[in-house]
């Protein structure tokens, strides 16, 4: 299902971050390195799921990662700033998927597909989504938030 | 095809590197951060490639990386050291694919496909694997090391 | 000398960098961690010395870091973004030195000290500063930019 | 009067660590970062205060960095792997200082001085050193453990 949607295009995101690129974000290849990638990845989507509008985690659970994807399209360079634009694309039972596009102007440098598991805190075993908690999850696919930055 | 393979079992892997978990691995949710995991396989993957037995690069050529998909299977705590285990299992046309495991004794913590692409080192663009060496790494399936770390 | 210089003053700095915090800067002890603050520093570094007042490198030269030193004032906690400013403070004979601080609104959370070292990138040997490029770097103390970031 | 311990010198250090240098820990320049070269003194130092032999945080109470300084005395490059020695070097009131030596066999690449300052995990704020606590550091200079690894 989410094979269709087209992860490089800026129409999709609704949740937009910005990021410097940090001069020790680059390898010995002398591009931005893959690791680098990930932490951007993880900063706009920890900055989409602790914002404002994100449904708040049911008390006494987190979320933790089961899952990425990542595909690379684009070699980067430093100096740089890039934005990452974070959507969600689906609701399972214990678990949702967000889909990111990190971008460089108009160039889609890096998709990434991540897929997280609502956990007990305490018991660190995964636990299904409270059906309020869905069904907000599912609203924010339906009634997206409003960019908080514009498209550019 | 690669989806029939086990990349939990230790059995799969001739290659093996050792690292230690470094306490800015950790996050604040108390456990080693999914972008440290990124690290380690790039770790184990380039003492891979970049290794004596694996076959050189075409002169000219690198390898840059198109998709990585990582699988998180158990949480990770620091102080800890883990193995990692990497095979190859796909040769394309200009890319090839490894798997990978990190090992924390006998259990598999986390998981990954790398797909690494070809590339001409002054255009950036992809190159086709030249008969030699799509044939070398052919063989490394095949006929693929003797492990370097015994199987714990 | 730099020893009378207050690296908490603001008004010290004139260019100024912006950097969000990212999730993955954090450690199990729940604060950003001390890694994630040499990061930063060397971010607003790299981007004061390779933006477009400081004097560009001398020809075949580049510099390299000798020594830093960093004192932590205050913790730090993610989400956050913060402010770093960078002035040049000393010019030696093959080295220079920077100050800097790290500031959250109001509060300097964290000041360092760095010498760079020019050096031959072919040898990787300290060179002099040629005498064109050292005055300058002494422009760059008694004439500094007009902050590119208006003090807050 | 730490002016006068020779870093360099690995007949110092009674604690050792070894780490791998991961790919990641490169940049553009070709060598690694000196970012890395803080996570690195962080691992050995960790190590050594988390590890058997080093006195106990008092009940309550955690370090956290105060200042370190970092010498960069020669470029490392990757692969490669590191020694890392750590010592206790001086203790005061409510704060210790450790020093430390990155060796590449002979050589020895960097080196640095950290001082850690007890807090109160639940204020953040410092805390004396109890008396049995501070006499214990104090015999760790004294009567500082047999190396865990033997000095190269």
């Amino acid at each position: 299902m989410s094979g269709t949607i087209d992860l490089t295009d800026r129409v999709l995101y609704r949740f937009w971050h910005k990021e410097n690129l940090r001069f020790s974000d680059t390898d010995m290849i002398g591009h931005v390195n893959n690791v680098a990638f990930a932490a951007l990845l993880e900063s706009g989507r920890t900055a989409y799921t602790h914002g404002g509008h994100f449904p708040r985690f049911p008390a006494g659970c987190q979320v933790v990662m089961a899952r990425v994807e990542i595909d690379y399209r684009m070699e980067l360079h430093w100096p740089n700033a890039v934005d990452i634009g974070t959507s969600l694309l689906r609701v399972g039972n214990s678990s949702f998927m967000l889909g990111q596009g990190i971008f460089r102007g108009a160039d889609c440098v890096t998709t990434g597909r991540t897929v997280l598991v609502l956990i007990d805190k305490a018991t660190r075993r995964s636990a299904p989504l409270p059906a309020d908690y869905r069904a907000a999850l599912l609203r924010e696919i339906t009634d997206p938030p409003v960019p908080a930055t514009p498209v550019p």
